[in-house]
């Protein structure tokens, strides 16, 4: 099956990548960036997979966010909170219906190259802070893109109903070197080891007990 | 209240223009350039109008769909389909959930802009051929738009089930300047008055006996 899976290069869009692989089908990545402060560190990861699994890997530069759309994600630095990730403050890291509008993408480009599914890597950890990596707004934005194609084509979401932990737990299962994925919001050479994701990246190694191989900044 | 157009030039989002602003809207146009043929004679209708109602109009520009999506109204002239809009041929000029997309990323800037609706003006004419025009397709990208938004954002499509000529009859009863308004799928100077969208627009003002001001090419 031709699946088209939307690869920040982060963990959880890694290890989508690996069991996809996984089960024999044929991806191509697409490899959004809007203006984030960690673009840089994200991209270099996905160029790393998709060359090290010989995935082909397509770019989609979205300037218009980062000159229009509000989020702390697009501004400097300073402006992204330290914290855990389910904090009220991580609000501030919401880049409005990020979610919708590379779904939206992945769904014509889908369409237009005649593949049937489109994959996200959306969990249930999103979930308090981020209403588009919902469990009912993947729902919602499916029957919308099943609509609006035709029926040609429809979302999987395979870890909407996991948290981190279980992602690691199945990442390690599957040999993804985690070393060489990206979560940091603040971008730079090292992780923070502070902000919202850096935390739930923490938390998710130090639950399952596997071996976290990821440099972080010392403060 | 502050609306988010979705803003093409053509003769529909005009007339929607003028509806909005009637109503004492704040509007704001978005309009997209994704390489349709005929972008550029969009665009200038897009400018004249917005520039005679003083309306913010802003350019969103979507190079990756010219280059990977697959439609006819991205290819040359000669790919464009003479006939009615209604008929099988004219699914050539589907541009692969185009409005999914442009729905998904006004209501990004919406969120962004503490905009709470989206306007769009597909209308009935659009749904035998356009599935991301139809009825259902606005009522679910709506759920999903409204779920992925924490309820902010939602969709307005007023013309969703009038005809073509129920709009030329708003648009002129709103005093719409008709003559700048462009439909023609092929671009150029003049509209060629044989394409889909221009047999739709010459049987428009026919079925509602309002003076047809546009210049036909003279084949």
């Amino acid at each position: 099956m031709k699946t088209i899976l939307i690869y920040s290069g982060g963990l959880d869009s890694t290890v989508l990548l690996y069991k996809l692989l996984g089960e024999g089908q044929d991806v191509t990545a697409l490899h959004f960036n809007y203006g984030q402060l960690h673009g840089q560190a994200e991209e270099a990861c996905a160029v790393w997979h998709t060359a090290m699994r010989e995935v082909e890997l397509k770019y989609i530069r979205l300037p218009f966010i980062e000159t229009d759309f509000r989020s702390a994600l697009l501004e400097g630095k300073e402006d992204i909170p330290d914290g855990h990730y389910a904090d009220e403050s991580m609000k501030a890291t919401v880049v409005p219906f990020r979610n919708g509008v590379m779904l939206s993408i992945a769904a014509g480009y889908a369409e237009s190259v005649k593949a049937q599914t489109i994959a996200i890597a959306n969990h249930a950890g999103d979930h308090p802070i981020y209403p588009d990596c919902r469990t009912k707004f993947i729902k919602d934005m499916n029957e919308a893109i099943m609509e609006g194609t035709d029926g040609l084509v429809g979302i999987a979401s395979p870890f909407c109903n996991m948290n981190k932990a279980d992602i690691v737990r199945l990442g390690h299962e599957l040999k993804v070197p985690f070393e060489n994925t990206w979560s940091c919001y603040k971008g730079g050479d090292l992780h923070c080891g502070k902000c919202g994701t850096c935390v739930e990246r923490i938390e998710a190694f130090k639950l399952t007990g596997i071996t976290d191989d990821t440099r972080y900044m010392e403060n």
